[in-house]
């Protein structure tokens, strides 16, 4: 046991885990292959983005990784811990969002990083997250249970107080809403007991091997769904609340663009067509109506 | 000259203004019709929003009054003023922005407001900006000229310093891009030196009177013009910068937000459809590319 963070061992890995969900994604899309670009930032660092786009079953689908620092902490990291401000800071990680064309498969969305601010350990950060359009039980049961599973090993108390606080961090304050059915979300060290390194490490690598196994069974459920202009108007309009849980409320986004970060690989988890509509309401008894009644609220999904 | 605020005159006034916009863009667009909703904020006042969807003209034009009060100042009206936190407030304002269906017609913002922090005289906050997505030197120069005739009587300083202004608040940091061709901003009282109610409502007023005949020649000069999906696609792609300007940097929206406002209404100046598209940048030569090199860079449009 060490708690020597091992920047290499946390490099490799996120690198290799960005190759093996590329691969896995352009196998399951069959057409779309994903482009990719490094980018150097001037201030300490870089990065290496991937992007898909106009796939067989994905509209865009980004993952990028990244390894920045700089010796000074941006705001948006120090707001609820004032006495880092000023402190060099090194953080590396992996970031993906996935926006499928079937208004059926829901978007989905995934960050593993390790955050080492000078003299104070390594916070990690990390969050899986399911956005669906419309809701299905069985998707909703499997996607929890994947997320209880990664958990597990680390202690009986770490996937509801993870889904608690995913289920609290992702809800739209101006919309009194949750962003969709939640997922495990981590993002303080004070809260993780003593763990060192290596768990902490061991526990990020839990939860980036288990995302496939989360996300694939859904997709290919949902993939072949027959829908029409109906569901896709839907869907363009929810995705106008991922805009928005973006770029209003998002830390990981704000430290970012705050950070001096590449603009186009921080906002291509923006979905590629958003439609907003003023003061609209889904009919009740529909489909729609029944994501928010039904989904777009806390839930147990995997007791 | 007095310094007392008749808040019953400054109301009356932009029910009014939003009254006789409300009158000419139906009159322009032919066939949309405004529709308006009431609303009331539980912590003090409300609003009444009017939007016109799907007309010949407009895809959608948002206008608002809105007249809010409170014991407590919300976080974003004080971050540059901190000694006014907590204080109670007063806001009342015309806020509207218009998005046309061709993208040869620019989309335009206003916003005309006081704020009254108790005790504390009240700082009107102003601007009236242009978005084109293919420019026209002779539209720039008929907004800026208007924009300087309606500073004009208040005295030499003020267009060029509001216009520099604009330039400065409308301007996205993460792409190191101006918004549009700007017009003119302010929102700090200590900068009006010494202005009176009865000045600052004055120059509110002309503000709010000079917009029908800055935009409106543009409009019916543009409103004919023949394009295709390219220009479309182009349209889309850059409102997404709109959504980026208001959601991320824009004080108002974060201001409505954080103090309870109607979410729909501060809201309903986002686009009804944008398109994003990781790493795009216009070729070379063409007309996309002339807006970026010609148009979104400070310019003395009205020396």
């Amino acid at each position: 046991m060490t708690n020597t963070p091992d920047t290499a061992a946390v490099r490799a890995y996120l690198l290799g885990l960005q190759d093996r969900i590329c691969a896995a994604i352009e196998a399951e899309d069959g057409t779309g292959r994903f482009c990719e670009e490094s980018w150097d930032r001037p201030e300490g660092g870089g990065g290496r983005s991937r992007v898909l786009t106009d796939g067989a079953v994905f509209e865009q689908a980004g993952i990028g990784f990244s390894h920045v620092f700089g010796p000074g902490m941006p705001p948006s990291a120090t707001v609820h811990r004032p006495e880092l401000a000023g402190r060099g800071f090194e953080a590396l990680g992996v970031s993906l969002v996935f926006h499928p064309h079937n208004p059926y498969v829901p978007t989905t969305h995934m960050n593993v990083r390790f955050f080492i601010a000078e003299k104070e350990g390594q916070p990690p950060v990390w969050w899986f997250g399911l956005t669906p359009y419309y809701g299905f039980e069985e998707d909703a049961v499997h996607w929890h249970t994947v997320a209880r599973d990664a958990c597990a090993p680390f202690g009986e108390e770490v996937y509801p107080r993870t889904k608690r606080w995913c289920d609290e961090y992702f809800f739209l304050k101006h919309r009194n809403e949750p962003r969709g059915i939640g997922g495990i979300f981590f993002d303080d060290l004070n809260d993780l007991n003593g763990w060192d390194f290596e768990r902490c490490f061991a526990f990020q690598q839990s939860v980036g091997d288990h995302f496939l196994s989360a996300y694939l069974p859904i997709l290919r459920r949902r993939r072949d769904t027959p829908y029409g202009e109906r569901e896709r108007d839907f869907q363009l309009y929810r995705r106008g609340r991922y805009v928005e849980c973006n770029l209003v409320w998002d830390r990981g986004t704000l430290f970012g663009l705050q950070s001096g970060g590449r603009t186009e690989s921080i906002l291509m988890s923006l979905p590629p067509l958003v439609r907003w509509r003023y003061a609209w309401h889904p009919e009740p008894g529909t489909p729609e109506a029944r994501l928010y009644e039904e989904f777009l609220r806390p839930r147990d999904w995997a007791p």
